[in-house]
């Protein structure tokens, strides 16, 4: 199978790792308009060759999207008219609604809406790690726009990199990542934030335990990414912060008004979280 | 060393473990006032002997108070009178003033105010682990006011179970621990809470990647706990959700304007956490 990976970074180049993991003969073309990527995912290995021009990429079997989501629709609008007929492409971004409304209709059935619920705070091609997607959730969208031999092929490489696969239709998927993944990002990156606009930082970040850290962790993620995420998916991020943080302003008031019984439901409330996941 | 071990959850248990490991002649009494407890420790080898009340752990070298923070307060209460006069007192609570404060004047030199910067979303006996403390920080608060021998005490036995030992005064530590402790658990169940209070949470969690994961984790956190630690660190706390939700604020009103560039200037600086911690 030859396989175009448009974006090296960490999603692309561990997309890589776990597909040479299970597939003998592949033959992987790289496309990255960062020069230090396109070096660093062939000295690691992550393609066999560059790709210079999106032509390049046209017949390969499968083409992979793993760009920012804005990166996502301008490369879509360069696809048309290039590439050959039976291609299957992948994107990978973490909004479908608007990467699906800017499929150009001549090559809708070849396209495969996806999200895969999976990443770090690291990004770039040394970020790559053969475990990103190893028993984690992608979800699939609108596939009944998509052609059966693209959508079929797409279930397989998944299943074979060790995903569970779940089908969404755009609307919801980014409605749903909005409260899960999105509104959590903002919220990391607030608190950061927030501490390190005290006085003694440091002082404060010295006695980090794993709360913070976890907490934290994701604040690191890439701004090239999560800007474009948070523009395509405005509306419903809006509304998942404002949901959190009339939850934030609830315990807020608990604590001013002294209402410790009910500060006590409401972290009770908080904890049957336990019994979902 | 005969240990005293007043509250038989996550912190004191997992205290037994660490101290078992490092010293070989340990005697450990345990006191708790849920019987589920003292009978879970009996089991886990936590404790040699449950004892029945306070006075029955008068004569111990040290006697750790790992009760929630109003507990120490109340147990402190308790304490005097019935010592032996060198023993030395080590509480482990997430807040320092109130106890610091609490502590009846014939025992202060006993008394040393700790802080170990470590725990898990879990509870109880059955929680306790044996690395919680390892190459974790302790804070040690007004050590000015305790004795000689039970500092150095302290010392050497926080240094033998592997933490990394900070000294602050009570006052500062509350402020520092709003903001890199307290106030994240408030976020973590308010994220639970708006998550469980939409329509359709299940097929939302569902799609529960690593960062959401991560973010929602203290959220399992035990309310008896954190009630304590809100009501004596209100002030604080309220100051640190306040500046919270000042940066939380500002990414919504820069998404709602459409202000990209300053979005990726306002993630990019909390991309800076990366450089210390």
């Amino acid at each position: 199978m030859t396989v175009g990976i448009v974006g090296l970074g960490l999603m692309g180049g561990s997309l890589s790792l776990a597909m040479r993991d299970k597939y003998d003969e592949l033959h992987i073309l790289g496309y990255d308009h960062n020069d230090k990527h396109t070096i660093e995912a062939l000295e690691l290995g992550l393609v066999d060759k560059i790709a210079d021009t999106l032509e390049e990429l046209s017949s390969v079997d499968v083409l992979f999207l793993s760009v920012p989501v804005d990166g996502i629709v301008s490369i879509l609008s360069q696809l048309e008219g290039i590439l050959r007929k039976d291609i299957t492409i992948i994107d990978l971004g973490s909004t479908k609604e608007r990467i699906v409304a800017s499929i150009p209709k001549s090559i809708r059935a070849n396209f495969v809406a996806s999200h895969p619920m999976t990443g770090t705070e690291k990004f770039g091609p040394t970020a790559a790690i053969d475990d990103l997607y190893k028993g984690k959730v992608v979800v699939l969208c609108d596939t009944e726009d998509s052609g059966e031999l693209q959508l079929s092929l797409t279930k397989e490489i998944f299943a074979n990199i060790g995903m569970k696969i779940f089908y969404m239709d755009a609307k919801e998927h980014d409605r749903h990542a909005a409260f899960i993944s999105h509104m959590p990002h903002a919220i990391s990156y607030a608190l950061a934030n927030s501490v390190m606009e005290q006085e003694n930082t440091k002082a404060i970040l010295a006695l980090a335990g794993g709360g913070f850290r976890d907490m934290s962790r994701i604040a690191k993620s890439s701004p090239n990414m999560w800007e474009d995420v948070f523009r395509q998916n405005r509306d419903n991020l809006l509304e998942a912060i404002e949901s959190f943080a009339k939850e934030l302003n609830s315990c807020k008031q608990l604590i001013e008004d002294g209402n410790w019984d009910e500060l006590h439901k409401w972290m009770s409330s908080a904890n049957s979280l336990h019994n979902i996941i």
